[in-house]
């Protein structure tokens, strides 16, 4: 079984959770795309009536209306349900996200959901935040090199995600810095200096936001909770 | 003696602190536009040589060219000297910035400058940050009515600085929100948990930064140390 069907499994377990009338936080990046092409299958069919939904990303954004969904700004009203993939997974459901780029928005909807669903194949499963993945930190273009200075001298080494030759840019206008932290380095006690430093926008340590995970194996999906 | 005399005094003062081969912060504003000009004219005559300078905004840098300053990117090397105007200046040389619209550029300049001469007129002393002035608060765009609402469970109330009938957009691409707090709020300590709140890229908060002032009155110019 490929890690695609493995993630479209979870997508559709999460998906299950959302009922007529809810108003969907809809995530970014190659998971979360399952999860909003069988939400407008099912808005599309009937099977669900007035949903409306907003966009983590430009690229979702668009998904989702060529699905059939509704789609809205954002504004203070909480979401019933957010749904979105993760880079990792930690026991506490702490999370490194953001490596799709969409770091910020993903965080600015998710903080509002009252159940915040991730979904996930079990390679993104770690024991601590940090040790696969790379942590991605949204900083500004301007004075980029002196704030990646000042990151390295909270530990980070690591360098500047590329879209071909130039920095890529996300959706906010920003750089993203790919940090990598030494072994036993504590991802979650540092939010807040990494938020805290100059030049920082915002990092990809979703701390205590998810309430449930679905995360697909060979053997099947499993649910896991706070 | 008007004001905008003043702060010109205020300006001629600071750029007798730059001499040949000095490495230059440039900031932004009607006060700091006197200081450009000023040393583009030393530049200019040939007083000054070797300069090279570092803008703040996107209308400074096209000043500081157009009077013949070289003006360069940012990058992490220090700066001998960044002049600058502020919105307030207390007794500390705590400053609120970012009244212009450059809070955060300005921030990445001043914070490598081995000395930040902050220049400005006698009416932006004073006791407390916060007294007079909103203190200006860079949010990202997408999601600010949210942000606006975390802001305002921190004790803010205020409004987004518009342009027109549109809110005014910075050099990086985000809004500004204008905060006021109750008095005796201690804006000082508060910087953490603003600069901390998601959404937020950036406050004008300026704290132990300024090294020098030079204050402008009817009766001369005041020099005021940290």
């Amino acid at each position: 079984m490929d890690l695609e069907a493995l993630k479209k499994d979870a997508a559709l377990r999460a998906v299950t959770f959302i009922r007529s009338g809810m108003r969907v936080g809809l995530g970014t990046g190659s998971t979360a795309k399952y999860a909003i092409e069988e939400l407008g299958r099912k808005v599309t069919s009937g099977e669900l009536t007035g949903i409306t939904a907003v966009a983590t990303s430009e690229a979702s954004d668009a998904l989702a209306r060529a699905v059939g969904i509704t789609v809205e700004d954002l504004d203070p009203r909480p979401f019933d349900v957010a749904i979105d993939g993760a880079d990792e997974i930690d026991p506490q459901l702490n999370l490194i996200k953001g490596l799709g780029g969409a770091l910020l928005r993903e965080k600015l909807v998710e903080i509002q959901a009252r159940e915040f669903i991730v979904i996930a194949d079990h390679t993104k499963i770690v024991t601590a935040l940090g040790e696969k993945a790379p942590l991605p930190i949204e900083v500004a273009q301007f004075g980029v090199v002196s704030t990646t200075e000042r990151l390295r001298a909270l530990g980070a080494t690591g360098e500047l995600r590329m879209n071909g030759d130039r920095p890529f840019v996300t959706d906010n206008g920003n750089f993203i810095f790919h940090a990598r932290f030494p072994a036993g380095h504590d991802l979650t006690a540092a939010e807040r200096s990494l938020k805290g430093t100059l030049g920082v926008v915002d990092t990809g340590l979703f701390i205590g936001m998810a309430t449930r995970a679905f995360v697909a194996a060979p053997e099947g999906v499993r649910e896991l909770h706070r």
